[in-house]
């Protein structure tokens, strides 16, 4: 009998194992880089994507977030959770997964992991939006809050933008310990300089750069007013949902602060502290040419990053291309193929074949293989 | 070396094939009764569901859709796409997979193929409110759209309900011969009298139930006044986005119309024709015995279903159930695993350690191993 899957059609998936290879594979440094092109490049076609604010399902232990995004090509998703106790039963905070997929059809091109990828992301959009806003020559950051993400945006700073000082400082002091170490550690990481400080003020003081990766689900003032200098860039990257903030409003109020999507940042972001009328001007518009960024070297500018889907999508289509050129990711049977698609009943038609008993939730790690059909 | 990821958090993965392979060893007519157990069950609980109406994504070519639903345990989302002219293609109209995860954690629980699931579903839910509102002792049944859904209403109303008559109706003839067939080859179908009509009129002539499940995009009026008898229910299934309805507004104005959830239903059900006094009755109360269903056995009750989140939710739940009771599926290795959660960077970290070169995308139904490290 002719089994009624027809193959072909299948999405590329990557696991969290794919897309470690390819980093390791191709240098972290170049992954920054090559996400923040396709980044830039999105940023750059804004006009041309289907946007929304993200889809969120609070409770009381956290949130699960759905992110899409179209333009007339494809169509993504991200799913992303927040959970701060996690770590407490040895899972990541924030763990995603993200989904690209062709609009003409409705077929996913690609299942991907996303939680390393997110921190590879978020840390390529800070590079591309420090590029356009930062003085130039900035050669100091003070990085506060060293936990999961914090290498990933020393790193991105130091290759995209020429960091060649880190400040370092963290409530938690193992953090900074254990970011000191992976960084020591680290070929990419050959040429800058580490220092840990023994509190935010010392850290920022001095900084041309002042990034914040804290994850206190709460309101926060990590950055108050006079901790930073003039001509600071902050790329604020913690506060990211309603309730959570890092910036204290008076530091928002003196400086000229850019966003990634208004409506979604308004509610998000740290401007969710400032009045309706308190003026933001959307990164894409710096980047396009269409606005200015900095009006002068004096003027403290501010990245008030919450992530949005267009960074997730330029993400998977990054993945994607790179994956189908160096020929990582497996096929997985994930849509019914139908030979004919009017025909659906036909997949559960009885007709004396019924497949084999499973085995017991074998791994696909372990190369199972799937359920095959076997005479009754 | 220990490698960084730590197994035992994967979620369960069910391709077309397992779900196939659950229908055939259960059989359709039980995993129909199951599902709607579980649909029943969770309408019950309608007030403890954290809901909301779908996020669509228009394209000149068609729509992908997220529906996201959550209780205090559980969050589903599934993923679904309607493209008319998908079947040109080879490909199926209207395909679709679903997540279910734990609310606690925001960790997958199971990631499924649906795009044979809805088709139960939906079926599953229409005898669920058949049960609640057509007159009991109904016997004859016409079935208007004989496509990819046709067999499945068709037998849930016969198992569910006792319909032992179908009148037939398509303007593709070659529907209804395909419909005939499937059902004619089925034990599953043994002791229902099959007719097929020469038009809609025909069909409904001294039906108890009538059910419509067409596919056009546009407006349609496949039921207009009169043509239904007194006390027919109407189970109205086409109708489900903006600019695309089954049924006449008359007839919807001389009926008691039933719903799933609301919001939703104004815009996408066949009474987004209607102005929004009009009266609508959410199926949940009728079921939690809040709202009486039918006033009086000449009374025309419709269901004008779209198809909500809340019945993928109960379906996801029946098949994780299912699948761990029995075996079924495979893990995934969807979400990166950290022995150390706040450090993500160890994941790809540079370590003299580089992943073996990538096989060319093998399909995970060849049983393919994962990428392997290797010494560099």
């Amino acid at each position: 009998m002719k089994h009624p899957f027809t193959p072909g059609h299948e999405p590329l998936f990557l696991s969290p194992a794919d897309v470690t290879g390819m980093v390791i594979r191709q240098g972290l440094p170049a992954m920054l880089r090559g996400m923040a092109a396709y980044i830039q490049e999105d940023f750059l076609r804004w006009n041309s994507f289907d946007k929304s604010a993200r889809v969120a399902s609070h409770s009381p232990g956290g949130v699960i977030e759905l992110m899409p995004i179209a333009d007339a090509g494809h169509y993504s998703f991200k799913y992303v959770n927040g959970h701060p106790a996690n770590t407490a039963h040895g899972l990541p905070t924030v763990m995603a997964f993200g989904v690209l997929a062709n609009v003409a059809t409705g077929m996913p091109l690609l299942l991907s992991e996303m939680t390393l990828t997110t921190a590879i992301r978020t840390a390529a959009t800070s590079a591309v939006a420090a590029l356009a806003l930062a003085r130039p020559g900035s050669r100091v950051m003070a990085l506060i809050g060293n936990g999961a993400q914090s290498e990933f945006q020393a790193l991105a700073f130091h290759h995209l933008l020429g960091i060649d000082e880190l400040r370092l400082f963290d409530t938690d002091a193992a953090a900074t310990a254990k970011l000191m170490r992976n960084l020591q550690a680290s070929p990419d990481a050959a040429g800058l300089r580490l220092r840990a400080c023994t509190g935010s003020t010392q850290a920022m003081q001095g900084a041309d750069i002042v990034t914040t990766v804290t994850a206190d689900k709460a309101r926060a003032a990590i950055v108050r007013a006079g901790m930073l200098g003039p001509g600071t860039h902050l790329n604020a990257v913690g506060g990211d949902c309603p309730g959570k903030t890092e910036i204290h409003p008076d530091v928002l109020a003196g400086a000229k602060v850019f966003v990634e999507y208004e409506p979604q940042s308004r509610v998000e972001g740290d401007v969710q502290q400032m009045p309706a009328r308190f003026a933001v001007t959307e990164l894409w518009q710096v980047l396009a040419g269409q606005a200015p960024g900095r009006d002068c070297a004096a003027q403290i500018t501010v990245f008030d990053s919450v992530g949005f889907a267009l960074e997730d999508f330029s993400a998977l289509r990054y993945l994607h291309d790179q994956a189908m050129a160096s020929g990582v990711g497996r096929r997985l049977p994930l849509m019914a193929q139908l030979d004919d698609p009017k025909d659906l009943y036909r997949l559960v038609r009885p007709n004396g074949l019924v497949p084999a008993q499973p085995l017991n939730h074998p791994s696909l790690k372990s190369g199972a293989h799937p359920t095959e059909m076997a005479p009754a």
